[in-house]
């Protein structure tokens, strides 16, 4: 039996015990389970669905003290961090088990003789990502909006984080039970094998991931080329370009260049939102002010061994033919011009890690021609002031057509829940752009349509009604 | 250079003139013309994004006499069909005119600081059907909904009737360009590897499908080996079962097996929602009134020579093994037990023409588990009476799991377009079981949402407003 082991990034010392990797075998009888448990899930009245995400949260929250400090021995984000990082994972079990209580939650639409229901998917495999161990992880958003769409959800748990998985596992699974869920309403599985078992079990209907582009290309491409393609909502990779006008530099240059600095190193820049691109006009002068934000930035203790060589690989190459602006044991910053920027196509791919790459654009033409070049991503950010809003206007419709989410005079890092969030975007940021992995809407990846034609109202089914 | 034709499915005679194929670098053009339209397209005021809808439809009107005799030549159908399609194609076009017009049809949902809006995707490639040569070829849904959502169209017409495409095609230019609409709102390509080369193209960023399993499942599969993977809306094969308790055989027998040999010899059983299954309990007693039925249904025209091919074979391997009910030249029905139905999962395999299949059932156990065992299929009917209510509801609610649309005491022929219409489900039936290619939803594959966070009301894009 194959263990897996976390590993203290403070230390490099390997965590014990070790969690045993799930056996094929172990999967397939995993997708049995959750299929026998998709439509008595789906059967149980709403508020009874709503309030199995309620308990979970509860018991999460109980165990919150325990919980971080199994995180913080494995990620080294910190307690304050991650007991923000529990309130938020149970909070968003509870907004959306609200969502699920909603009235005519399933009942999309009504015409005289039809009905219009969205219905659970069936079972549902989630790929943990690293860099949230609660959020994005066993108990995270995609669990979350999977059960609220009335879906059974199997985990394949981030090898970072093992031991915390377990943990989180057992809790939920216990809370799972003392309310009543069905047998096979969740399940937990280890190790990369497994992970590529679950993706094509037919037994499974859909799939969540957050994680890179590598590992959510091969899991997308296996999950479109089974026998029955299912939808793969995946979040890849992103560099979330931001752009100053420069009329925002004129007013508060010092201010865009230390919010910059706290953004891209927030976390130790280990955010799909982080900023990787800043576009600023030639000659903004901030130069000295950057380096000094950048100075007092601590060094950081990055997720896994895998995501510091990674960090390592990716400054060299950022490096490359580039100038550097400020650096230090905390954070990596380098300049090119709009030129030299549409020359290499390479500094637009993510760099996951607290280093950024500024872009010095000459003229407005410049900066408009480079907001058309951008790839997908999760955001895309403005500075401007009122003196430029027709050049703010445009990039805003011009950013709208690359970016999940155009964010005004702010940061892209810190992404709100709520009912008006998308957190996705085009190709690479995602590989379902249509979708978001945050908020109330994360819920209809889970739900397919079905119209009810020249039915009795008793014949619907109740969660319908 | 060359030329596809037609073909008169009534004569085997080859029309003339024939249509030029469409070579790859004009197939590239047409994608970088499309992507320049794109956000001009997008940025056009809503009422006169919906005023190009109503264009199109005026002028197909005008033409509808010409467009009928092009297409009867070509398909067969005859003309009362095929002007009752011309006129369900422009209402299509004109309700979805009115979808576009509707108050606040891109602002999803706002929260305070937060406006989520549903903006086009780009570029988006339509393959036309055999079966519809209006109402999902060239001016069908597929165009009029991805139109809706503000997007260029490229379609790639059916081999089966060029004629009608090309003219189709020219009515559609020559009422856009007057409209006022942005060159390359609209283009039209002509041969396989056109489509092909349409699929790959970096400007195309989503497909619309309507076809054959094998076809719908090679371009699905172009469309997401791409470097950038793209949604693709494939609307594949479906068998359509129809489920009939023992209580409806007992009250109205003979007006559904009537009715049963109505629905799956409309239109020579080239509907996508023919049924190809009927499930009747053991010693139903219909065996006269079906082949009664049978006798009646005139021999059929089918639409082009690859498919009457396809349906001498589909036949065959329907009859091997079975028993036949009845046939005539119009139409083919075999019978099997459910325990032979059971170990013959070929006989769920669509077989696109005037042919079915009746499972005959011991018990409702057997009728129970022949409903959790059916492929996805678009639709799903059950015939029942309120003594069976109870049968009744649990076939519905096993059903809504393998169907788009379950259908009471109707037949499944004959889509309504509609707002709560629902034409999808499942894989086979398609490739997206979250969205619908027909009704006012159908618009909803072409839009991305994009959340704007922070920006004052008058920086948002003018049609979110």
């Amino acid at each position: 039996m194959t263990l897996l082991y976390g590993v203290d990034p403070r230390t490099g010392a390997r965590l014990e015990p070790g969690v045993p990797e799930t056996d094929p075998e172990t999967v397939a009888a995993f997708g049995v389970t959750a299929a026998n448990a998709a439509r008595p899930l789906a059967e149980l009245p709403l508020p009874d669905r709503a309030a199995l995400l309620d308990a979970v949260a509860d018991a999460l929250e109980a165990a919150a003290d325990e919980l971080v400090t199994l995180a913080d021995a494995e990620t080294a984000l910190g307690r304050a961090r991650l007991t923000g990082e529990m309130e938020r994972t149970t909070g968003q079990l509870r907004l959306l088990a609200g969502e699920a209580r909603r009235e005519g939650f399933q009942r999309d639409t009504a015409e005289p003789g039809f009905v219009r229901a969205l219905l659970p998917i069936g079972p549902v495999a989630v790929y943990a990502a690293s860099n949230f161990p609660f959020a994005f992880s066993v108990a995270g958003g995609d669990t979350a909006s999977a059960w609220a769409a009335g879906c059974p959800v199997i985990v394949k748990a981030h090898p970072g984080h093992p031991r915390t998985s377990v943990r989180t596992a057992e809790i939920i699974s216990d809370a799972l039970a003392k309310a009543g869920a069905p047998e096979g309403t969740f399940a937990i599985a280890h190790g990369l094998e497994a992970g590529l078992a679950l993706i094509k079990d037919p037994n499974v209907k859909a799939a969540g991931f957050t994680g890179s582009v590598r590992g959510g290309r091969a899991l997308f491409d296996a999950a479109v080329s089974r026998p029955d393609p299912i939808p793969f909502y995946g979040e890849l990779g992103s560099v979330n370009p931001v752009f100053v006008t420069p009329s925002a530099v004129a007013a508060r240059g010092e201010e865009i260049a230390r919010g910059y600095v706290g953004s891209f190193t927030l976390g130790s820049g280990q955010f799909c939102t982080k900023p990787g691109l800043l576009f600023l006009p030639a000659g903004h002068g901030l130069e000295a002010v950057l380096a000094q934000a950048i100075a007092s930035v601590e060094a950081p203790s990055l997720l896994t061994p895998r995501i510091t060589e990674a960090f390592r690989t990716g400054v060299e190459r950022l490096a490359a033919g580039t100038r550097t602006v400020a650096e230090s044991a905390g954070a990596h910053l380098v300049a090119v011009t709009a030129t030299e920027f549409a020359a290499r196509p390479e500094l637009t791919e993510e760099c996951f890690g607290p280093a950024s790459v500024i872009v010095e654009y000459a003229s407005e033409e410049e900066l408009r021609a480079a907001a058309a070049a951008v790839p997908g991503s999760l955001t895309a950010t403005v500075h401007a002031e009122s003196s430029d809003a027709d050049l703010a206007r445009g990039l805003v419709a011009e950013l709208a057509r690359h970016a999940g989410r155009v964010v005004y005079n702010g940061w892209p890092t810190g992404v709100a829940v709520n009912r008006a969030m998308h957190h996705g975007g085009p190709w690479p940021a995602t590989t379902a752009p249509l979708h978001t992995s945050v908020g109330t809407a994360a819920i209809r990846r889970f739900q397919v349509p079905v119209t009810f034609q020249g039915l009795p109202e008793e014949l619907l089914p109740p969660t319908v009604g």
